[in-house]
């Protein structure tokens, strides 16, 4: 077995140049959700598999039905064999007037406590996650020649587009992602100091409402009082999705979620994440949701609704006395448990069906959805890994839930047969979705030290 | 008294050059509501100042407290002198990719019944209205070297965005501004045989809500089902302005509002405007406001409230799993009979800040409001228009309510103490504050000719 040490003290000493080789991958806006991007998609594609020749790889760039994905292979004969997935895509970066910096000029910002960040869109999800990975890689292989183990890297484009393309992508290609294991890197530590396997998550159905009136917008002096409004039917629908209580409405939603044990719940309010301490950060003070529920309890074991974008009428500056032809809304369910987006799809349409007047028309676009996700606790990985981490870390790794969904963990279990050890090291506060989103340079740095001795442990243990 | 026949046919012969003038004014985007604009502004108004000049008005550009008003005079000692209201500038062109040509590039279409159409922003609301005013004298001018009465014309630049500053510099102004009657051209005709004189308008409220929750954007997966969503906020706080009925639910808004008497509403019936009829041509079946009143009830003689325009979250293509930290909203209402826009004011913003959680803030901007207006059916000068407009039209002018709101009309009243007389020549299709806007050539050009009878009709009266 390879000395492990070279390869940590590798890592330290060629952080500048790991932080440039990133800081290049940030540079390109692979935005995959808006078609004008597709074009810097596939350069991000081309990018990282440049990179991954480079260390000696065999490496491909795949076609999917949407963005590329970039597969890569370095096998060890006798050793065991890891798939790792990630994302090269990121997601969109509006409202771009509150972004300190241009999201796509990566830079470094230190806080007044000193701490180091890598300030950019993707900085956390998901490039700089993927590149603890592939840094960890070249470290081995740049101090022994070689990796402990056999690895495979999947990298998708469409991640933030619900992997559109990939699961079909992944049924064509079983045997060319041969593994034992798959790892992730797109989740989060418990805290600053503490690492985290997530070994549950969220589901996801996803949707967009587009109600339509009139055939034309109107004045609304001439025709206020009279023309059924777009906005109103939308807001209704909206309204109409929660009751006083905070639970979702839909007949039979909460048909398939199960309520924890009592000392789960226990255990969670003994973690003392209270509703300040989780919505302090924030700006917030009190649970949203259903009531008398711990936060950590909404958002890891309870399913929840959201509208995440909505848009009618005029919306420039100043007045305009106008009565929109449409309005639309984007709206999303996290899931829990059993419960099943097909199922929910059918009685989303139907409930917002039975709130259009007859006169008007509602198109209900359903994006991708998933079932959510539950990991066993008995993989022999999944002690390897805990124990790898604590070795960086000087603390026990933590078993999570995830509020999140990735579904393609879902997939690769139905497709390729194999659980997913989802290892992450983003943190709460790292701002992804929105404006200037930020890892932290000490998530960067530790992250490839602790998938470095992650390898080694599986290495080893072949 | 100078001869009308060859005022008529110099209008007939001049039309072509009348259009290349009104196209020069459509041309210039002189959007009054976004500051982008704000040069274009000017430029209208320089436009229409040089043209008024060359007609040998005593012309002058004057400071508002946004954009510049035109005043041009020209008395007749010992005539009636009438004091002309317009606007040059114009609503929005949002969505532009609705326009079939660009809305700044005017031209002429042919429907399939051969009538033609001037086809631009600003075509009928209000450039094409105002120039028909403009050549009404330009061919007294020409014909006889002088009009048939006294003249002072009044053209502002933010009718569109509440006659910001106009009311001011009215008050400032009153000596300037002296006549016997105003004259308005920014209504409609019956139908497209039939002339009308407007008598009654309704006011407006104009309000802008804007809902803060978190103090940035969240990540649906983390925070979803804990983190308040302000798109849900303002839904429910839109969905909780009407009731069942279609009635407004803000307390106290129908305190003001009084019945028509029945005979008027029984006019209303005899007059067929079915629900069908009215609502038919723009892709409607069912009046959606209060339950068991005529459209033109509504429209007319009922107060109303409507969202224009909603906006929050991630708007564009595919999916974005955000929670917004923003949303918002604009809320107008038309007001009838004794309706204070400032006590609805008060009453509306207390509804909003009710429905605001603790821990979100809330911000609503207050537009500028109106109250309705009826206007005295004995003024002389409304027989005589009437009478001018049925030999043009070879039909009686009806005299009708309107559903929109001019409100520098009760600011006439109010400040210079004189009667207003509505006379416009746009048809309902004219598709105002909507993409394609047009006015028929018809109306432009029989427009120009009934203003020509009434000045001269207004001038042998004196």
């Amino acid at each position: 077995m390879a000395a492990l040490d070279p390869v940590l003290n590798d890592i330290d000493t060629d952080l500048d140049n790991a932080l440039e080789r990133l800081f290049a991958f940030l540079r390109i806006p692979s935005i995959s959700t808006d078609p004008a991007y597709a074009g810097d998609c596939r350069k991000a594609a081309d990018w990282l598999a440049a990179d991954l020749t480079a260390l000696g790889f065999e490496t491909s760039v795949n076609e999917t039905s949407l963005h590329p994905v970039v597969l890569a292979h370095k096998p060890k004969p006798g050793a065991p064999h890891v798939l790792f997935y990630g994302h090269y895509d990121v997601q969109p970066v509006d409202p771009l007037n509150l972004w300190e910096t241009p999201p796509f000029e990566p830079r470094i910002a230190t806080d007044a406590a000193g701490n180091k960040k890598i300030v950019a869109r993707g900085a956390s999800d998901d490039k700089g996650q993927v590149m603890t990975f592939v840094e960890a890689c070249r470290a081995h292989l740049a101090m022994n020649g070689e990796l402990p183990c056999g690895v495979t890297l999947l990298i998708e484009g469409a991640e933030e587009n619900g992997s559109q393309g990939l699961p079909e992508w992944v049924a064509q290609n079983r045997e060319k992602l041969a593994s034992d294991i798959v790892l992730v890197c797109d989740t989060g530590m418990w805290d600053p100091a503490t690492p985290a396997i997530t070994t549950s998550l969220r589901g996801l159905a996803y949707f967009e409402v587009k109600v339509t009136c009139a055939d034309r917008d109107l004045h609304s002096g001439f025709f206020g009082g009279a023309a059924r409004n777009p906005i109103h039917v939308l807001s209704r629908i909206i309204a109409d999705l929660h009751d006083a209580e905070g639970r979702v409405t839909l007949p039979g939603f909460y048909d398939g979620v199960h309520e924890r044990p009592p000392e789960v719940v226990e255990q969670w309010r003994g973690l003392g994440l209270t509703a300040e301490k989780f919505l302090g950060p924030i700006g917030l003070k009190e649970p949203a949701g259903e009531r008398g529920r711990l936060p950590i309890e909404l958002v890891q074991s309870r399913p929840a609704c959201d509208v995440n974008g909505i848009i009618g009428g005029y919306t420039g500056e100043g007045t305009k006395t106008v009565i929109a032809s449409t309005a639309s809304a984007k709206v999303s369910f996290r899931l829990v448990d059993d419960q099943d987006p097909k199922v929910l799809a059918e009685t989303f349409e139907a409930f917002v069906r039975a709130r259009v007047p007859d006169d008007c028309r509602v198109e209900v676009i359903t994006y991708k959805g998933s079932r959510a996700i539950s990991l066993p606790f008995d993989m022999p990985e999944l002690e390897i890994a805990k124990a790898a981490l604590a070795e960086e870390w000087g603390v026990p790794a933590v078993t999570v839930g995830a509020g999140g969904s990735i579904p393609i963990v879902g997939d690769f279990k139905r497709i390729l047969d194999r659980n997913t050890l989802l290892i992450g090291f983003g943190l709460d506060d790292d701002r992804i979705h929105s404006p200037n989103e930020k890892y932290d340079l000490r998530s960067f740095h530790k992250g490839t030290r602790s998938w470095a001795r992650i390898l080694a442990a599986f290495g080893a243990r072949g």
